[in-house]
Formats: C-alpha cells, structure tokens, sequence
C-alpha cells in the first residue's frame, strides 16, 4: 500500500480533494481509474486515502506520462464527472520528486 | 482542509505509512507535530487522511525549511518514537513543486 517507486527522480501528482454529499457511482469510478492509470505508459504506483479530505498521490516516469493520461478518453469523460457531481472542491499538484527514504520493520 | 498554498514554485513532503497495532499516544503526538511544524519558517500548509495507508503532505517554501524542520529537537523524538513504536513502515518523499490547478465550486 506504501507504492513501490524507483529511485528519484520521478514524478508525483498530488490530488486533494472534498467531495459532495452526493457520491453515487463514485467508488466505482474511483476504482475503474485507478485499475485504467495502471495500464498507462510511465506509470510507477499509487496511494491513496480518505478521511474528510481525500488525498491520492500517483507517481510517474516523466512530465509527459502525466500529461498523456490527464487526455486519456475515458479519464477525461471521469474528471468531468467529478468537476459536475461530486468534488466540491479539488487541487492538483505536479511534483517532481527529487530525493526519497523510508523505512519497513523487518519480521 | 485543502492547503491554501502560493504560487508554484514550492516543496512538497509527501509522508505515505503504514502503522502498528499499538497506537498508543500517537494521535496526540500527530496533533502536537501539526502544531508545531505550522509555526517552523516556511511552512505553507499541510494534509492528512488515513484510512488503512496514511499519507500525509506538508507543504515549505524550500529545501532548507525543510531541512531544518527535521532537526527541530521535538520534532526528532517524535520521528524515534514513530520508528520505534507505532510504524510498521513508511517513506519520505521530498518534492518540487512545479505547477498545480484546482477548482472550487461556489455557493
């Protein structure tokens, strides 16, 4: 659950986001996207969690495997959905990430 | 609760984990860490949700309040304890923040 990236530097998409009370079809969508983002040239993982504000990251290769999957088709025809029904607000954040570290118990 | 943050450029910290079962004491500490990391110089805003993986973004003006956030002593015991005690795993991405848009919905 914690993406499995290669070494820096690659790319990240912040997403935030509040939704409307009004969230039919949502998961569902939210889960088809991520099962399409997968399937995209350049991509390299994804986390993603909600409490109240919802917060998705998405890493890829490079500037333009971003830019070629925001103009995906059936993307595009998503993130209308979201701007009509159910974000009532959203910020999208293109990050380059230049230096990572982590840490994982062992056993 | 979406950070209200400048003009790129600007830094991201992206801090993706997982936690233990023993969460003893770490609510507190994440609140107190909010505080505090609000009134370091640089500091532009953060975001948080868990919901199984937690991902919390904080947001700085640069590198070096970055750097200097790390070392802030209180700041240093937390990470020891989170080490030590209430992660199983987590990674630290440091980030560049190149462009970003949004969108708000009004009334």
């Amino acid at each position: 659950m914690i993406a499995n990236t290669p070494q820096p530097p690659y790319y990240a998409v912040i997403f935030t986001s509040l939704k409307t009370p009004d969230d039919q079809g949502y998961n569902e969508m939210a889960k088809k996207m991520a099962s399409l983002a997968a399937q995209q040239p350049g991509y390299l993982g994804h986390e993603s969690a909600r409490d109240g504000v919802g917060i998705t990251v998405s890493y890829w290769r490079s500037m333009e495997d971003i830019r070629n999957w925001k103009q995906v088709s059936d993307h595009l025809a998503a993130q209308q959905l979201g701007i009509k029904q159910w974000y009532s607000a959203y910020k999208t954040r293109i990050c380059l990430v230049e230096r990572d570290y982590g840490f994982e118990k062992q056993g």
